[in-house]
Order: C-alpha cells, then sequence, then structure tokens
C-alpha cells in the first residue's frame, strides 16, 4: 500500500481532456461522494454539500453558469463542492453517531460543541474559512478516490458562484468552493507541472 | 492500486495520540513536503509554505500558540501549512518552469497571468479563499502521504494564527491555514467517526 499511495499522489495530474458520452452510474457517484466525505473537518462539523451534476440539462446549466468551459460537459460528472457556514448549530446532531457507537464520549462532544459555538457564533470570517478548508479537503479527497477508480478528475475554481447558487438551489448558507470535474481522460492531456523547488516552500524549524 | 487507493482514503483517521520521542529524519520530511505540492493550486499558483516544526524547542512554541495542546510536543514533525496571498504576482515566475518544459504554452501561460491579475489584484476575499483553498488540499495530501509512510496525522485548526505568525517569521502574506501533526500513532486512538448519511450530503442533479 505504502508506495502505490505515493506513486498516486505523484502521479495526479489536472485533467483537461475528457472523453465525452461516458457516464458513470450513481452507484459510483455514490461511492466517490461517500470517500470524499471521509476527509476530515474541524469537530466532525462535516460542513459540506456535494452536488453530483451527470445529466446533460444540468451540465449545461453548470457550464453556462462555468464561463462555457467545455470540460463540464465533457467530464462525466462536475460535482459541486460545497461548504456550509454555520455549522456549528448542527454540530451536537452531527456528533451524536459518534457518541452512539463509543467513539466519542458524550463530555468531549459537548466541550467541542461549545467551543465551535464559542468561536463560530456571529463570526462570519471563521465560517467563511471552515467551509473553504473542509470543502477543499473533500474535494483533494474526491480527486483522490476518482483516480483509485481509473478516473481522472479537474479541480475548478472558475465559475460565477452566485449564478451556481441560484441554479442548483444552494441556501444562503451553502457556499460553492469548487467545482471537480471527473470522467474518463482523453487525448491530449499534459504531464503533471513542476512544482516550484522544495527550498522555495520548506522550512525547517 | 485502485482498492488500495481506496481503503487508505477510507481507513484514514485523525490521530490524536502519537508516540513521543519518535523522531523524523529530514528527508522524509522533505519526501512528505514533496508529496503535499502535488497538491492543484488555481492556474498552478502553488501559494503556499510549509514550516515543518521538529525540534523540541519549536514544538515548544507552537504548541504555546496552539493553546498547548500536546499532539504537536508528541508527534514527530508538526507542520504549519500557510497560503499564501497575493499570488498571482509570483505566477508567471512558478509557471515558467511548465513552459521551458513544454506542457503549457506560453500564450496559455499568458493569458492565466492576465485572468489572475485581472480578478486577485486588490480582491482581498478572493485572495484569502485561494489561500484556504491550496493549502487545505496540499493538507489533504500531506496528511494521506504520511499515510503511506505508515504514519499517523491531524489536521488541527486550534491555535493563534497571529501568535504563529510572530513565532515563525510569517509575511504578512503568508496565512496560517492549518497545523498537520504527523508521527507514529500511539494507542487509544478512536475509529473513524461515523459520517453523516449520505442522502443528506449528496444531491444527484
Amino acid at each position: 500500500m505504502i508506495s502505490s499511495l505515493h506513486d498516486a499522489l505523484a502521479s495526479r495530474t489536472s485533467i483537461h481532456q475528457f472523453q465525452p458520452d461516458r457516464p458513470l452510474d450513481d452507484a459510483r457517484i455514490a461511492a466517490l461522494a461517500r470517500l470524499a466525505t471521509t476527509a476530515p473537518t474541524a469537530y466532525n462539523l462535516q460542513n459540506w454539500r456535494l452536488i453530483a451534476v451527470r445529466s446533460p440539462e444540468g451540465k449545461a446549466r453548470l457550464k453556462a453558469a462555468a464561463f462555457g468551459q467545455q470540460k463540464i460537459a465533457d467530464a462525466s460528472v462536475a460535482f459541486i463542492v460545497c461548504g456550509t457556514l454555520a455549522a456549528h448549530v448542527h454540530l451536537a446532531a452531527a456528533l451524536q453517531p459518534s457518541v452512539a457507537a463509543g467513539i466519542l464520549q458524550q463530555p468531549v462532544a459537548d466541550a467541542w460543541v461549545a467551543q465551535a459555538h464559542a468561536s463560530h457564533e456571529g463570526n462570519a470570517a471563521l465560517q467563511r474559512d471552515e467551509a473553504q478548508r473542509s470543502a477543499s479537503m473533500a474535494a483533494m479527497t474526491l480527486m483522490l478516490a476518482a483516480q483509485g477508480m481509473g478516473l481522472g478528475s479537474c479541480a475548478m475554481g472558475g465559475f460565477d458562484a452566485q449564478q451556481v447558487a441560484a441554479e442548483f438551489g444552494l441556501t444562503a448558507l451553502e457556499l460553492p468552493v469548487m467545482i471537480v470535474a471527473v470522467g474518463y481522460a482523453g487525448t491530449g492531456n499534459g504531464a503533471q507541472k513542476p512544482r516550484k523547488a522544495l527550498a522555495e516552500v520548506l522550512t525547517l524549524a
């Protein structure tokens, strides 16, 4: 497992050319969503929602909200990965299954809920940061889950958030953080782009 | 590879108890950082920096800035994962190796630079969101890279960002987004916490 996991990370590239007309069945879409939501969240907030856009009609609306990018139409499915705001309000409920399973002690859950309320209540900036973080970690996990199915993916930040929200019925508390297109890689995709030298990005302390 | 990658995602848990006094050599820390920065970024901005805190003295300072959380002291290394603001200013330079390698055509790189300047210049909110997204995807990748080495990890959001910035010499453009503690799992770590039912988090469109 060790080397294959590293190989997977090292070899992942963003896919810009997908094979069109290659649908994924809903069971595989569900499996991708299930794996994506194994990502961690602060306090196990699970402050996210995924909209898997895979109908031609849905993809056309999403493509229009994403400046006409063709990969949304060509990919098998485009996930709108949302982070949710004010998630602390639902934290007690979100933690209950962990308490019931004996993984989390009730007093610890209570302390987390109290901490989350104290820090998040009325703090719009923190709620937004938290939504970005959770959705981004889920998006990264989703891309790797796709890779594990032999599929390619592309994280997309170029879209009109208000248009996406309106077209797909997001609530005022749901922030579309990223679109992740998933499908079968076509031809003409480039190699992984070189990264900065380690000396530029890593400091030891 | 397919099933082992899914197994890795499905079995990852946040490690709260590390075996103390189990250092990681700098070559392995570098390998983790190298893998973490294979994560994607918008326009390949690579708007991140990692500070790998592994000296006892450094860990004591970071622990103090993280409300005394013991796992920072016990973990082999605690990475401060920073997102950088105003990254568009350095995008042309960041893309040059991709152009030189023939992976990216110069006119495409020029167009990305123009787009990034048009959208990011003067837009502090977008710069912050982008920093959160890039750092979070790197953090997720880092946790999986650690898993691939047989190590455990924990994403930590509970710290005083200003104190971290002051203690570790971050610039005003470097935002500490997350701490990722990495080390050898000790005893007493719980199972993965249950996630919400798929019907609560996935919508098909």
